[in-house]
């Protein structure tokens, strides 16, 4: 049944064949052009389940866009929260809102978040971004669908790689263990991910005999073929005592000439952007909608440029203020390199990979954690090299395997998946076992960016910390995570190396001290040509009080910021101010922070992570430490108790209030209070 | 192979058929008695998988006891780590260490934990006991032999309940993908899990099709008929270019008449100990292994007891001493009734079912978290109550699409498994979507005794306190437990109840003050006839400071301790105590602590947990607050960043110094800095 009124059960619009195939290029435009604009998002897998969306939402489900709770409504879970473009102009092409809107797609306060968030749009079934949980959502969905009597089905949208983890076939083995013949399961099988095609990075075939063993009714189909989709729902409907799954072969970039079966194009925009041979001129003239020709893509670029200039000109507002301005490579005098951190953990990778006795292990997200640096240029080191899959478990469990016969095996993804999605294995099987398992927990804090809050991972210093025998370290830039990599490379048992992902400015140098659990102190020493050689940084242990006014204590991509908090405080109040880097997050140099709280007596924390999780931490040491007779202030800065936002990294610092300005400003604040 | 000598490669002792037969029998003597001894264990599924294990050990495996890291050893992994007697019993009987010893099973420093160490035996490759994680780890060694050229095999020992974890499906996946044909998996195929037979609690057949259909070699046989066991064993050899799988049907509790096919015993001693019906010496009968008569039981059982009598010893010559003994119910003012908090827990959702909004799910182990008291006396909530098998990750993101649907959908199970093993479900698919589902972390902290470490959440208030719509209550006993629960019931969005497992002293009443999200104050006010008499209790906010001269600041069981520290506190040295009872730990009643810290300057922090997990949260609270002029002293008590052990629960709180003459001894230490 297509698009109906909830409350006359009248059907609003009945679409032909025809005006579906039409419908699906329509909606290929529109996601490609909000895809550029954007300058990121999930190009293959947008297009290649765009037929299958096309006709559920305009044609196979139950809804009403003017009634969205509607309670007898088919329900529609995307486990695969990455190909939210599809999702958005379905639900804009059914009427949930105006269409034209989702060109602000990734952008800050939008609502077309870069993985969907149920609160910011209507239609939406769930917010879902992290692979392998939709299924379950919809089995519990299906499941209250039979008891409490109603006729609804439930739909669950599925990628191929997203097969890989374990959590799905749980959700699998629960659906046929319940017999549930209202939940139709569709499986975007366009056989790439991330790393590769799917029957390279983890074997998937025999895809149908799987599901099958697994006790479900199984159709296959042309997935980009609008009878076969049709015909297949049809199908469906007539399939009982089981649930369905349809296993929708697609080609992944469906088309766009240049993007179809290119593993390149999973996460990224036309490669030469509005104009050239890989261009959204190109994908638009390819998919060749009616009514969608270039006007219509000016007026919609047009629409998010618009959108973008009143956001920035709402983050600038909000910014402190000063006598000038300090932003990075704004000003002369703060000149400075801009690396990505996750770089410095790939040159890391590259040198200790020299040794036989390291392994590396992939969760099909290698090369943007710099990881594929381990054999990129030693192609001999391949061997050393194992991919596994989106199934971080199995990773976590078989690098300890391999640690247990004496390697330091490696292991990595977003910090959400690698510390989180298998806590357990790190704490029971990595931790209990003292393995020598080395987790780079990449893509860390708000600096994702555009993936928005799914992927931003703003728990693991208090999910890692409280592990006994764990190694934790929180490097500031490329190049101390390229020293503190090796560093813990060097000593036995677990660890993780917390590290950005996008570029973040290079505030160390190669002679910066460096010593592995020992904090730094950095002093702003008066402007100079680049910013970084503003400072001095020593040991904490071999520093000497200058009595400075305020302590800022810091870890990760803050230290940069706190640098910058440090020069400014200087420069506009005439404050000095001692930067704790607190680098190694565990062990933890009790002393360093100890000794600043008692010569200072001010204290302010900063960390890119939910606030407290870190600083909470510092303030044990500190309230713990001894019998305070001198006043003490402190404070914290961090993500004040809530979940992320698609946006630029540097926009959702500024948002989120984490960058040198906020500091200095809320530095200042308490030092008056002193 | 059999056991060899790994310098000679001379074979040490081959055994006939009929020898490792008598040998099973002789293992499962020492397993029962062993059982019996620690009063808690794995009767059901050591039992079941006994025979493999004789054939494995004794006949199948190249091992040397005398060399346990002999490099070209044969490796065996056991993923189900609650099988630890079959485990130990084998070890002994190969020659690891004198098998007699393994009678200290379960008991405090013995090594024979309830769930595999690997560093207090030899011979064990791994340590275990969260279920999934055994065959990962054999996948990375198997995968190493290939890479070092070893011809080494890797075993992994499952259990069929375990087979309903997705990460075990991970495993299977990338060791075909993988080809391994060095790697043999064997499934206790005992058809019988904690909540009752594999088919009803989660349906695992068709078996063989599943491993089939992901790639593997399966062998089927009688996993207690030792002649089909070592015939697999041979054609496995000959298997080639696929992982190997033997699935070995066995009977649960196999030897033993009263155990066999009984799913009480799944993790029960015989009910009636030593003599009678369902007894030691029943099974000793049952069993009927030469050389072993009841002179040996007694001699073992003797052994046992001697080593339990230097274990008490030894922990009470390490208690704190005062002028009298204060231990609960040891003298006449102790008085108070134990209740395992989590019969609150069982309380509380008996009555929440009533209302048809709420549904319950569950993870194998329902009657042991009080789960099953939704439906025990309601038979027609039945329908209102999910079986998810063990499938944590499942069961959440299936109790999160009930809770989309309007309903408040309650999970549980131990702590490790419910807040840990399915983290990232909480984070992105619970908290993001701030989905109505209550958690049930049962068995929290060390208090969980004889199974150890591996089953002793220590880590769930910092993993679950920096998780942004999250609500935390860790309450202090079985009322409070039930009141609580009741409480975040009626709150919309995820919230967790921290509890233990172990009967726990009842110190709050009926009409004691609850408030959610406010802390109570308690006063000790002079002895009483029943320990709980002798204390006031007010909601903080009431309370109007006395000057006292210590605080200690608690949540859970440890309130419990901190009262009666309190007692021992004025009794012993005249110092007055504010408790403050932080039952609530999200959101946190700030101002109660800070008030505290402001009005007495000297704080003491008590978990049982990882300590700083809940001691910084308060820390930070106080060192955040104000500008301290007054002298502070803080201190925290927790567990020192170490795991859990095996042990009776009040023997670990013993050693791990977490007792009420532990905090009354550092309180007053402190105090002493004033």
């Amino acid at each position: 049944m297509p698009i109906i009124d909830s409350k006359t059960g009248k059907v609003k619009k009945d679409y032909t064949i025809e005006e579906l195939i039409e419908k699906a290029k329509e909606m290929r435009a529109y996601s490609m052009t909000a895809i550029t604009a954007a300058g990121s998002g999930h190009t293959g897998g947008t297009l290649s389940i765009m037929d299958v969306t096309a006709a559920l939402y305009l044609n196979e489900i139950n809804h009403d866009p003017a009634n969205p709770d509607w309670e007898n409504r088919d329900r529609v879970f995307w486990s695969v929260g990455h190909k939210a473009p599809a999702i958005y102009v379905a639900l804009g092409e059914a009427g949930y809102f105006s269409i034209d809107e989702m060109v602000k797609l990734r952008k800050l306060w939008s609502g077309f978040e870069g993985h969907p968030n149920r609160f910011k749009l209507t239609g939406l079934e769930m917010s879902s971004g992290s692979l392998g949980q939709g299924l379950g959502v919809a089995v519990g969905c299906a499941l209250n669908a039979r008891l409490e009597k109603k006729d609804y089905r439930t739909f669950c949208i599925l990628g191929d790689g997203e097969l890989d983890e374990g959590s799905i076939w749980e959700s699998v083995m629960s659906a046929a263990h319940y017999k549930l013949d209202n939940l139709i399961a569709i499986v975007d099988r366009n056989n790439l991910q991330i790393d590769g095609p799917t029957e390279e990075v983890m074997q998937l075939e025999s895809l149908l005999s799987k599901w099958q063993s697994f006790g479900w009714h199984t159709l296959e189909i042309d997935g980009n073929d609008m009878r076969e989709i049709l015909k297949s729902f049809e199908k469906a409907k007539t399939l009982k005592g089981k649930p369905i799954v349809i296993i929708a072969h697609t080609i992944k970039g469906k088309g766009v000439s240049y993007a179809e079966n290119v593993v390149g194009y999973h996460g990224a925009p036309p490669k030469d952007g509005r104009k050239g041979a890989e261009s959204l001129e190109k994908a638009i003239q390819d998919i060749n909608a009616k009514n969608f020709d270039e006007k219509k893509v000016d007026a919609l670029l047009q629409k998010a440029c618009t959108y973008q200039e009143e956001v920035d000109q709402k983050v600038d507002k909000a910014m402190p203020r000063f006598s000038r301005d300090y932003w990075w490579n704004k000003a002369e005098t703060m000149k400075v390199k801009m690396v990505p951190t996750r770089k410095g953990f790939g040159n890391a990778l590259e040198k200790l990979g020299e040794s036989k006795s390291v392994v590396a292990l992939g969760a099909d997200i290698t090369n943007s954690i710099c990881m594929n640096q381990f054999y990129e240029n030693h192609t001999e080191r391949k061997e050393r090299f194992f991919q596994m899959g989106i199934a971080e478990q199995n990773m976590t469990s078989v690098a300890s395997g391999f640690a247990k016969e004496g390697k330091t095996a490696f292991i990595g993804s977003y910090g959400v998946f690698v510390t989180g999605r298998n806590w357990d294995q790190i704490r029971t099987t990595v931790c209990y076992n003292n393995y020598n398992v080395k987790i780079a927990n990449a893509h860390a804090g708000l600096s994702v960016g555009q993936d928005g809050a799914t992927h931003q991972a703003l728990e693991e210093i208090s999910n890692m910390y409280y592990l006994p025998n764990m190694h934790l370290i929180v490097p500031s830039d490329s190049l101390e995570t390229e020293k503190g990599t090796l560093a813990v490379a060097k000593i036995h048992g677990p660890a993780v190396i917390r590290y950005a992902r996008e570029a973040t400015p290079i505030v160390t140098k190669e002679d910066t001290p460096y010593a592995f659990g020992k904090a730094n102190v950095i002093r702003f020493r008066g402007e100079k040509e680049e910013f970084v050689d503003a400072f001095d940084t020593k040991l904490a242990s071999d520093y000497q009080s200058e009595e400075e006014d305020v302590c800022i204590i810091a870890c990760g991509p803050m230290v940069a910021e706190a640098m910058r908090a440090a020069y400014i405080l200087k420069k506009e109040y005439n404050l000095e101010t001692r930067i704790l880097n607190i680098h190694t997050v565990k062990p933890l140099d009790k002393e360093s922070i100890l000794k600043a709280a008692e010569e200072i007596g001010l204290v302010m924390t900063v960390e890119e992570h939910q606030k407290g999780g870190f600083g909470n931490i510092i303030a044990g040491v500190i309230a713990a430490g001894k019998k305070y007779n001198a006043p003490l202030l402190l404070d914290m800065m961090g993500v004040e108790d809530q979940f992320g936002l698609s946006g630029a990294p540097w926009e959702l610092l500024k948002t989120f209030e984490l960058t040198a300005e906020h500091i200095a400003k809320k530095t200042k604040a308490l030092s008056e209070k002193k």
